[in-house]
């Protein structure tokens, strides 16, 4: 066998044993009894310990070494830029740190709940100091000499810096404080009220994710608190959520992680269980989710389908025809709550999101300052000001659990997904009349063959240019919204 | 940290891991998506081989080396025989056998399918013998210097020999035999008849589970093609089966399944995820899951309360009276597969297997001549001839997977069962009052208190000895089946 089919089936074990850990996460949510948290904290700390023996193996460094100047394919080279980068990265973190920040960021997501409930921001900030200076001295390791907010972000991320998404969000803040000022004046359309039987909004949603190509012989869907996917290759699940006075967060979820777990689903099956077998990055995937749910499904000719499907199962419901149905799923309010925000308004969330927590990292703000910051922020950009913590900056679990550097890949996604979109209408010109019958076939098609089947092979920007023949950038996603926005509300 | 803390924690992580390993196999066979297979298999293979390694680990060889004169509690020493067990017998078979024995038994599962679909035994044979060549090789290499069938069974069932199998079966049999002609001959009750709504079922099926004291903050119950229990400690699942023409195959799949789940779910809550948080042996485990199915769950007393709770279900379906209903419950019937067999006879169908497959193992019998043999056993011990190979030796997956040793511990445990039945019955005289009413907790506690709670303290006959104050015998299982079926059937 030669380095390079030893390392290999090194990694396949490793990623097989990774997709059991990622399986376990899914249990956690679905199907655990509610009893079992305790030994489920072992499990987990277990196979976590495993996987990361594995990923700092000496002897994966040894086969690394010996294949530094082979001569190898384009798809073996891409396979060891992964495992060359993972082995660097969790080699350079010392294990007593990482034992430290799993430890302290477990503790914190109690605290974290329990001082929203209080709205005390006070209970929190101790422990949200020590998670970013942990952060702080993980990004010290891993960075080689870069800003050390770019170091955490390479891990969602991987190649793009904070000062490349500074620019093109720069680009988008104003603009989209703008178009949100405009609808903000004009007459909103209604808003969907009434109770949906929630067995019926599950069959919906089970056939909104087979319309998108979700392959349920590979997935599953089931109910979750927090809608999520889960998986690569040959088993991914996604879960979605009801409630019965709001089905569009019923389908707009499953649409979402439908776009998510197709990725999964359409990478090059010759690539099962290796590197290059799953999605290569947190923009790349939110591109597809997000294209899913907001290009196509939130489209004038999706909805129009949907209105009929929605008429089939719930009867009159309200809304009399697809132009105003059409709206009502585009409607603008006012919100505090990122993960409640429309299309148009979500990125103003996330910018604020990044800016904040790019200037933690950098030590340009601190911890006691961040509430004020916060807040400051969100009633320059949204007008109106927070009224408690939970709607202001306790609303997120994600510092809390040490994500930082993860927030804005929900914006890039969303660029891309602008990107992506503009090559695909171009490319598929009856997309329009294929959607107004519940045909997202062929957007499934130009998006796996462009996107999806590549899995990790390329870098996340360059598979977009790829995809999009040009290099990504903001534009397309603002004349998008501007021009969706401007019909909608007849600016 | 003393070489008893360091072994320990390994150990514990271990025992994490191996959950882990028997929750996928749970999420196979109850949620999978039906693609998923091959993907499923390289996961498994995966985390089978990091538990190999961790059992085997040098380290832990070093650590109980080092403890070899350390004094210590009873519970300690007791973790030691299990660690220095398990380490002793992964570390004898050499790991190129270990994985052909997994590769050939693996191959063996679709060609045994094949071959019962087919009534092809000529299709099977090669791949037996390689099969038996391969455990004999294993048992070779286990054995010090005893039988191989031994080496095999203990695995299953420490401590106990093919020899004091064979006394105890040997007194088993013929008089088995004999009440099973007794019954033949005298006229039979009425057996179940017409449709039962499978939700309901599985309604009542959840009643009976509880009723058994079966903890549902630390399990669940689904259905699956095969009911088995599933996990140790905080998390342990069961499934079972509807079938709309025989409830009885759900309420006593169910009542089987939690006698195995209850007992991993009582162990000491101090064993957690140690070698002592789990049932003792495979007989020790069958004593419990059929004293539940048996003894009580067949019952007379908790047969009377069972008719009320499926009328109530069901409505009037053709049975009018306790009496009736329980004999009914209680059918023997002429058969020729061991999982469909009655109480009486089950017994008969696992003495033959422990018979074949000993004399396989000792090189007495060949595969050749397996078929032969099999079928004169049959028609001498049920007076009838096997009429195909499906009926016959193709039935039980059993040997094409590799269990050899497995068999007897069902009888084992039918024999266990009648050994604390009898104690219990001494020791909770009001037991048939309160079965009458749907309650047996005062059964589960008595299992709980003497038998469930102690996990793998105690040698599996001492468990059984301690709990019944006698040495195990088959004598009172007889005894108590010969009253039963005397009763019922006016002998």
């Amino acid at each position: 066998m030669t380095a390079y089919d030893a390392l290999m089936a090194f990694t396949r074990e490793t990623e097989a044993l990774a997709q059991i850990a990622g399986r376990l996460d899914w249990d956690q949510e679905t199907m655990m009894p509610r009893g079992a948290g305790p030994q489920r904290g072992e499990e987990c700390a277990a196979i976590a310990g495993v996987l990361h023996a594995r990923r700092i193996d000496p002897q994966v460094g040894e086969w690394l070494a010996a294949l530094e100047d082979a001569e190898l394919d384009a798809t073996a080279q891409a396979q060891l830029r992964h495992i060359r980068r993972s082995h660097a990265r969790n080699s350079k973190v010392p294990a007593a740190l990482a034992t430290r920040i799993a430890r302290v960021t477990s503790e914190a997501q109690g605290i974290w709940a329990e001082a929203r409930a209080n709205e005390d921001v006070a209970s929190f900030t101790p422990i949200l100091k020590e998670i970013i200076a942990l952060r702080r001295e993980e990004a010290q390791a891993l960075s080689e000499g870069g800003p050390l907010y770019d170091a955490l972000l390479d891990d969602y991320e991987p190649g793009t810096t904070g000062d490349e998404l500074a620019a093109m969000f720069g680009a988008l803040r104003p603009a989209l404080a703008e178009l949100r000022a405009a609808v903000r004046e004009a007459p909103a359309p209604p808003a969907l009220t009434g109770r949906f039987d929630e067995a019926a909004q599950m069959a919906l949603s089970r056939t909104l994710a087979e319309v998108f190509g979700y392959d349920m012989t590979h997935g599953r869907v089931d109910k979750a608190v927090h809608p999520f996917s889960s998986g690569s290759g040959l088993d991914v699940r996604i879960t979605t959520r009801t409630n019965p006075e709001d089905p569009f967060n019923c389908f707009y979820s499953t649409i979402h992680e439908v776009g998510h777990a197709t990725y999964e689903q359409n990478i090059d099956r010759a690539y099962l269980l290796t590197p290059l077998g799953a999605g290569v990055s947190m923009g790349v995937h939110e591109s597809q989710s997000r294209i899913y749910e907001n290009q196509i499904g939130r489209s004038r000719a999706f909805t129009g389908w949907l209105f009929g499907q929605m008429r089939d199962a719930f009867g009159d419901f309200g809304i009399g025809d697809e132009e105003t149905f059409y709206a009502s799923v585009n409607r603008v309010a006012d919100g505090y709550i990122r993960t409640e925000a429309d299309e148009l308004q979500y990125n103003l969330h996330v910018l604020m999101r990044f800016d904040l927590e790019r200037a933690l990292m950098a030590g340009d703000l601190g911890v006691a300052d961040l509430e004020a910051a916060w807040n400051d922020r969100f009633a320059a950009d949204f007008g109106f000001a927070v009224d408690k913590p939970s709607n202001g900056m306790l609303q997120d679990v994600h510092w809390s659990v040490g994500l930082f550097g993860y927030f804005p890949t929900y914006s890039l996604g969303n660029v891309y997904a602008g990107c992506l979109h503009e090559a695909m209408r171009a490319a598929v010109p009856d997309l329009d009349d294929q959607l107004s019958r519940g045909d997202a076939s062929g957007a499934t098609a130009w998006l796996r063959e462009n996107v999806q089947r590549h899995g990790g092979l390329y870098a996340p920007r360059e598979v977009i240019a790829r995809a999009c023949g040009a290099a990504p950038s903001e534009a397309p996603l603002l004349a998008y919204l501007k021009q969706k926005f401007s019909d909608i509300y007849d600016l």
